[in-house]
């Protein structure tokens, strides 16, 4: 029982996330989050009673900590390495969706939180970017960038990705991550061989 | 009167501008993006018969037009100067609307496309971010960047500036915006340095 209640519960979070990342939680209904993983909508107010703002930060929460379980083993063999495995992540989103998914994190970063109760998918998205940014930047540093110079580097690479794959579905192209990928790769490779980092 | 049509055209279109940037184009009816500027929701109809997409990819290209117009006078006295200015646009945008408004062309780039009719405000995004990367790289060029690391470096700067935009709203807090800043003007000043950037 616990078991498969977990499993239904996970299941409209996947559901969930995959449904923000294609169009946003303001464009979602809490019926239509639920209606993405095929759950009826009474499971989904029975396992997320704060409702929408709960589903989402969990989903979000969900989201970022699967980029992070990969991050964390690629970057074992240096921040290069970090850096493609990041890329080719947000890749595959883009290209095996045809241009029409995204970013669930960055989904929620741009709209308005809720006039009354907490914001809780925010804040969801600001504790999954600085994971991010601490992962990459631990890296950097392991590999002689000084510790401003790795947490400046680490904040652009994310940025720097969030903002390309939003490109990336505009143009219908996926021309601008392949432009971030090569202009990241030498500034890495730089300030990684340069003790210090200040030319990065 | 053809004056007086054209300043109630014009304050819709800011206005949605407004909203769209705040609040994403899906969490926006055309009757709130009308009510925004104080207009009524006829002569929204009157002005953008097409509707929503109409009307949003207007307001996407407006406040493009508006960026482009300052980052082409700044970009005069070098790229660092135009990316400080650029810079300085979104830091304003970030800070006087504490926190909640970003890019409007941002928000629509990471929506749905209508599932009917014309994707209007999208391609008016990506048509935007075409003209930021084209000012930008053609400013590189001119400072001793060859032509395809100019071109990369146009898309990092756009790319890691929205996303960083988008990084501060979450976080409320402008630290993202200032490592990313800083980051670029070390790399933009490599680069151009360089003749040829290729450390950058």
């Amino acid at each position: 029982m616990a078991q498969s209640a977990g499993t239904s519960r996970q299941r409209i979070v996947v559901g969930a996330a995959d449904l923000i990342r294609r169009r946003g939680l303001a464009g979602s209904t809490v019926r239509e989050l639920a209606a993405h993983s095929g759950a009826p909508l009474g499971s989904t107010y029975h396992y997320f009673p704060r409702g929408k703002q709960q589903l989402a930060a969990e989903a979000v929460r969900f989201a970022g900590d699967l980029v992070s379980t990969t991050l964390e083993r690629e970057l074992a063999a240096g921040p290069v390495a970090g850096l493609r495995a990041f890329l080719a992540l947000w890749r595959r989103t883009v290209i095996d969706s045809d241009f029409q998914a995204g970013c669930p994190v960055l989904a929620v970063a741009v709209e308005e939180p809720p006039a009354e109760g907490a914001a809780e998918a925010v804040d969801a998205a600001a504790d999954v970017f600085t994971a991010w940014e601490r992962l990459l930047a631990g890296s950097l540093c392991e590999h002689g960038v000084d510790a401003p110079a790795a947490a400046e580097l680490a904040t652009l690479i994310v940025a720097s990705v969030e903002g390309t794959v939003a490109m990336c579905r505009a143009k219908r192209d996926i021309a601008p991550l392949d432009h971030v990928a090569t202009r990241l790769e030498h500034i890495i490779e730089n300030a990684t061989r340069r003790d210090g980092g200040t030319d990065a």
